[in-house]
């Protein structure tokens, strides 16, 4: 079914790694508190009943993690995303009957806001001469859909969402949602479109204290996060159907680098784009095929996530029904 | 008046480094407009004729700066801050009687929105049976604070919003405040409350594209960002009143740090802050004293930032009469 893997790291120093990783990490706040809602989430999702996606649920992860340089964090590396990918994404598997944990950087672009603008309550919002609170005519619609809608998904137990900031935060719960899906196998889906760091400074090496300015350059020498990924597909959660993402600014590199990540973490899709032209094109890179998917031009408010989503919704409808044959 | 200084760059050599810096930076994004902005604002204000700040306006920086590591930014560096002190800072100067030019980092706290969630949009508000927008009681009186006060200072003309991410954003916009507040001479006031990065990669080393993780440890070596304290304020607003912010993880090396950042960029006062208990108290450091400022304990909902303003807007009135005598 999948290519075979060809793993530059020997499996068990992956481990090692990992668990280094793991338990040099600062500890998760309120790790049981977190694995209880989501238990509750999958409990009553898996048993439902309605839409094309029946009993399905995708794990979205969402925006930029970042890496702490210093213990007391005043200053740290971030990985740019506005979240936006993630965000509508969510939408349109809510669209398609999907439960979705939607895994967000605090601060990052929300389902059915994104026609907001940057500050909504500050912007959208103005005080009567009666001292009532009321909307702005022409946000009116933007605010009524972000509220109903998104409140509307949340409140209806449709939409659990997980916030995160470090790279720490969220390997440590995107754990947790791998272990709690395992029960849904293959109707478990995990869509990885957050950009999460590829360098960090190990916890250990890392100052106690602000980095000093007064002595020059700074030489700062940062080493790989171990690459949970494959963990994540061969023991966290084997049974259910990976999408990951590979960003390049670099078209030339592109597609090769999407093969081989195919290939290395065993993913059943990984989905190409390009930084610069990203709303508009990517490539769904398969062991198969290479699909490219297109925003439909001719309209303005159309989304590239509404034929990417409604793609990728198929190709786990087949893995499905091949597991189950 | 001041200490001597005792600057470790020679001035020509620091003159060259701020110059490549600018040079070397992307441009800033509609220049003029800003300029333009300042320029009527300042204007108006500088008649202003009420308030115990008469005619004072104060730019108050506010958030930390990015340094972006790749030319198509994937990733950055960020220096914390919520922006907390700014927000607070720039209410009570506004009920002291002074104008504010709140240059903030995108996403960070904006003055009188302090008490409100994370998200206030999608967690004050709820759509009614009727399909009308309305918020929670719990909310309410947050809410008609933040929309009322906020956007009554800014369409009062009382207060002007500029935003920036980068560095270089953050400075260049800082210049072009620095020159419109000239007219003002003393009755100009910069309170650097924003956290600037000390360290960038210069424009024109960076990397074109996207930093390739596969070959192994990322060496990173970033060179100092000039210090622009010192021509802020010897040769762009040289009549202004300057508060500079030290802040630091280490009690040990604060005060002295203080001290030195007050004689080497001959500032009116710093205000020496450590990260843990920044909200409970911070000691105003000036060539001739240093006062402790410290929370009202008393009241759960007071803020150090009232005493502190009340104190520099004292110093403030003091440097004005002194300079008209």
């Amino acid at each position: 079914m999948d290519a075979a893997t060809n793993s530059e790291t020997p499996q068990d120093t992956l481990y090692e790694e990992i668990k280094s990783f793991f338990d040099s990490a600062p500890p998760l706040k309120d790790g049981p508190g977190i694995s209880k809602k989501l238990n509750e989430f999958i409990e009553r999702n898996s048993q439902s009943t309605g839409g094309e996606g029946t009993g399905r649920v995708v794990c979205v992860t969402s925006g930029g993690t970042t890496v702490p340089l210093e213990k007391r964090c005043v200053r740290y590396i971030d990985n740019f995303s506005s979240g936006h990918r993630g965000a509508a994404s969510t939408e349109y598997f809510l669209k398609a009957g999907y439960s979705v944990i939607f895994l967000y950087r605090r601060g990052s672009c929300q389902p059915f806001c994104r026609s907001l603008p940057e500050d909504p309550l500050l912007e959208c919002f103005e005080v009567s001469k009666e001292l009532n609170i009321q909307v702005h005519q022409s946000h009116s619609e933007a605010v009524k859909r972000a509220i109903g809608e998104h409140c509307g998904a949340v409140e209806g137990g449709l939409l659990l969402k997980l916030p995160f900031t470090t790279i720490f935060e969220y390997l440590q719960i995107l754990q947790l949602i791998a272990m709690s899906m395992r029960n849904l196998q293959t109707r478990a889906m995990f869509y990885l479109a957050a950009a999460a760091s590829d360098f960090y400074v190990p916890w250990k090496s890392m100052v106690e204290h602000k980095i000093q300015s007064a002595s020059g350059p700074l030489d700062m020498q940062l080493v790989q996060v171990p690459k949970t990924l494959s963990v994540l597909r061969n023991d966290w959660a084997p049974m259910a159907f990976f999408i990951s993402f590979k960003l390049e600014t670099d078209s030339n590199i592109l597609l090769q680098k999407a093969d081989m990540a195919l290939k290395k973490y065993k993913m059943h899709v990984v989905v190409a784009n390009e930084l610069s032209t990203r709303k508009e094109k990517v490539v769904v890179v398969t062991s198969s095929e290479k699909i490219s998917v297109l925003r439909d031009s001719t309209e303005a408010d159309a989304d590239i996530e509404n034929p990417l989503i409604k793609l990728l919704v198929e190709k786990h409808s087949s893995y499905v029904e091949d597991s189950n044959s």
